[in-house]
């Protein structure tokens, strides 16, 4: 993996290269899942051989950690304690239990998907939209996650970057460049196509159950930039990783998050943050088979930068 | 339909004849969707003929309605504004926005399914388990939602009620009985089998719609009690509808929510509550088809009873 | 009360007319309490005659109602059930009960005091400062309340509009004007002075309470703009209302809620909105004495543009 | 200071011998602030000799820290950004600002007090009120925050124990004793009277100042249980602290949080926790006068265990 990572000048060009304004049209707000065609959702049902079903979603936990320092929260409005000895106080007439979830989905804990208002460049986002559009009061008038709200179905492919490389995980710092899915593609028999949900596993996550959580300052793994244009060219529909999914400290000074600042606002590319590739992983090896059907029902929050979500597998 | 509906000493014996308590293991905490194997999860793939999917969620709104008292909230972290001008003060380095969403997903206004911790009947929920254990400190310490975590991939079949009688919508305080999906069944060619995601449209959310929300004291309409014998004996895996699912006014005193009460506690089945089953009715429709796949992804929330979901329909 | 009302180009003219800009200093972010010097505090303390104390807030309560679309929230993160009877699951070792608190405090239901960052002009609050120094990621940077961190302790002067009029309230759309407060001087037997937190009762609480609450749109009393050049005059500090302080329908086009825009951000003025004066002019009648303590502790809220406020009267 | 700390039979037996249950009537849900009389209230305005104001808060901070895992949440729902440029998108026709504000008060990050609702023992609070009345669904149907309304206007007594020790601060784990106390009153020239509001200075907060927060599991400081009899003999009305007001680790197995547990279900006793003692104790060194004025206004939150407060000092 001697390759070697592209200068700032040359991810700059990336904006103009890989972009897609236009390509769906000057109204268009879903940019890369236009590639899911219909025929494509087809081919990606045509890969289930058994019907086993595999998450790829982070269980969504309410405690703090060192890189999660505002957790999501879970109130009870109501639990089922008290409705057996009878002395219970409820506004409710019937035994139930009630609860209410608040999170902020972006960051690092949670599995989700980022709608293209998540990200802005020189003022813009995707196909040309105002920044400002993303306001505070009203949220993403443009460009909600609700563009999404059909649902990605899709082929998965799991690029499983420890297991290609040899080791247990990517480094903090380090990223995984074009080179690392050639090789994937050549050991696993797959190819990267039109449409698809890429899934690079970085082994992060499993570090993370192993080693415990470190501060965010502790640096990340992602995609290299160098990946950009191997999506582009692919016409990779959906990309996520088991990371925040841009390599940190950044490795450039003015795009220090290229795969969501050029990945979003030039390609409007939906990007995974977060998900849990442990399970699948392991499920793909044990088949020797790294495609499989991917489903995504992104919720459709109104005027929101992207979703948690749990996609799921099947094999 | 002059089917009767069943005396109370009827929906009360449900508890002991519908039960699945030990069917699948003392410990399960997952119940009907035990019964979406793999092999129904392919051939739930094999109905697919087009690749088209269509979303079951309505929309997920910040604004209060007359049946809606307390309504989700969604709040920008950070926002487009300003980034363009310059003049901008924020924590952040990079431009982007990010949401926190909160939100009480029972209720009538988010399309959700509920865990197997959501109800209780005398002091226990399914599988002899402990209401208290669902404690308000803890949350669903038993029954939690992430029982489903790998999902549920399995075959929809629509009963379009109006389309069935002949109406606009059923009437508020009416209940839906298991004639009518009879009749749906011979109007429209299919056949409500084991682990199937049995989906019945009302048409109360067209008709909200059209008439605009009223509050819940103006009563529901859902399955009538009577439909929990035809749900059993079918192998329901999940049901859902546009509505609450219980009709209210209540018509059992002591069973006030028969399809929670009974569904949920004693039989385990999985409840999609208010789902936008608008788009799908008219995709069916067009194809002259009540058959499809369902892929429904709840969030894997740690001890919660419940989830909002997007179910994605495909053709 | 015949007055007339200013112009629209008369209210204009308030920005300089009435302006404390630079007036305790370039970077002073706390306006008008500055006039409550600590000899005030002592003068106020010397009005008290029996050290009865008096609650002039509403109570925070968590139902929506026609005027509150976004209640104010309160969830039990633990409650006292379940303690007795032993069967508990809990993350606490010790039998307490713990509470989650929320809200957007502006708005009409919360009594609560505006910060300087609350209101904008020509993009710039009070003393000049620019308004995106108020940022969606950081919040208010400027003016934010903890400069009230040390709190108010002044007199209170109550002008008890509809006992003045000889109504039950002030109409909704119709304003207080300078008039009724000279009147209720008059009548009562007091002089607004520098440093006064000034409470001006419209009864529309009242009719609240009696009536039922309605709709915003169904508009509101306050004091008429025509009120400012009083305010600024007689060196007020703190002045409040039982409304939301602006007359609705606005009475101008581009100065919809003078009150604030001129208050806020030329005067500096700090405004306690939706206080509860039902039982202060209670106490006011029984005494015939309309002047008294009052003491106001802001939560030392970091970068907020106000705080909820339970302000104590003290006769 | 080598007094010896009571033996846990000693702290159980508090529970008869401090009890307050029916001192006030049957129905009280006040407790010890029924000591602050009006009489009280204006010996205590006496005290007051210049007019200046000290906050006895800590500042309400949105930043988690190794001592505040759930940090308090600040959101705007609007911001001052955009206004100027007038490329603007806000669901508000005015330029103004907006805040969402929530939080778990109790813990050890914000000043607040407690009600007579937030401890149990033996399944019942204060007055013998059985702890299921506060109840998950409704909160604290009884003894809620809202019985301290009108606020608490009184004298305050600082003890600086660190001064009285002659160190920085006292050690976690260790305990302030009535010794303490009583050598303050020798030392200050005060001595605590009925009514009182008894503010212990620890030096715990100053630690934090200096040394940065620690986890809770670190331990802290606090009144010792042996100040229990003390604070019932004087008859204390409300007693506060800068720390979380319970020594820990816990020195007695059954009663951990004696304070607490016996200060407010036997006593009635309203505790102030995490109060920010550094400015105040500043203030009574410069004039070396150890009492002042408190005015404090719990918000009237509907239901609720306490509430985060401002308490002033007027010296």
């Amino acid at each position: 993996m001697a390759a070697q990572i592209p200068t700032e000048k040359g991810v700059l060009g990336y904006f103009q290269k890989l972009s897609n304004w236009g390509r769906w049209g000057p109204d268009d707000e879903l940019g890369t899942p236009n590639l899911i065609t219909p025929e494509k959702t087809k081919r990606a049902l045509a890969t289930v051989q058994e019907g086993v079903s595999v998450s790829l979603a982070r269980e969504i936990v309410w405690d703090g950690a060192a890189d999660v320092p505002s957790p999501p929260v879970h109130f009870m409005l109501e639990s089922g304690e008290g409705w057996a000895s009878g002395d219970k106080v409820s506004s409710r007439p019937n035994a139930a239990a009630i609860d209410y979830i608040g999170m902020v989905f972006h960051g690092v804990a949670v599995t989700h998907v980022d709608s293209l208002a998540h990200f802005f460049w020189q003022g813009l986002t995707y196909n040309g939209k105002p920044a400002h559009l993303v306001s505070t009061s009203m949220g993403a008038t443009v460009c909600s996650v609700t563009a999404a709200r059909h649902g990605f179905i899709s082929r998965g492919v799991l690029v499983d970057v420890p297991m290609i490389r040899g080791t247990d995980w990517v480094e903090r710092g380090e990223g995984v460049m074009p080179e690392d899915i050639l090789a994937a593609e050549e050991r696993c028999g797959f190819k990267v196509e039109e449409g698809d949900i890429l899934l690079v596993r970085t082994g992060q996550l499993r570090r993370r159950n192993v080693e415990g959580p470190v501060a965010r300052t502790a640096g990340s793994t992602a995609c290299q930039a160098a990946c950009l244009p191997f999506f582009h060219e692919r016409g990779v529909a959906v990309m996520g990783s088991d990371t925040g999914n841009d390599v940190s400290p950044a490795q450039y000074s003015q795009v220090p998050q290229p795969i969501h600042q050029v990945g979003i606002t030039a390609m409007g590319l939906w990007i995974l943050d977060n998900a849990n590739l442990e399970d699948v992983s392991e499920a793909c090896r044990q088949r020797n088979r790294w495609e499989f059907m991917v489903s995504i029902g992104p919720l459709p929050l109104h005027n929101t930068t992207g979703s948690p979500v749990n996609p799921i597998a099947v094999f």
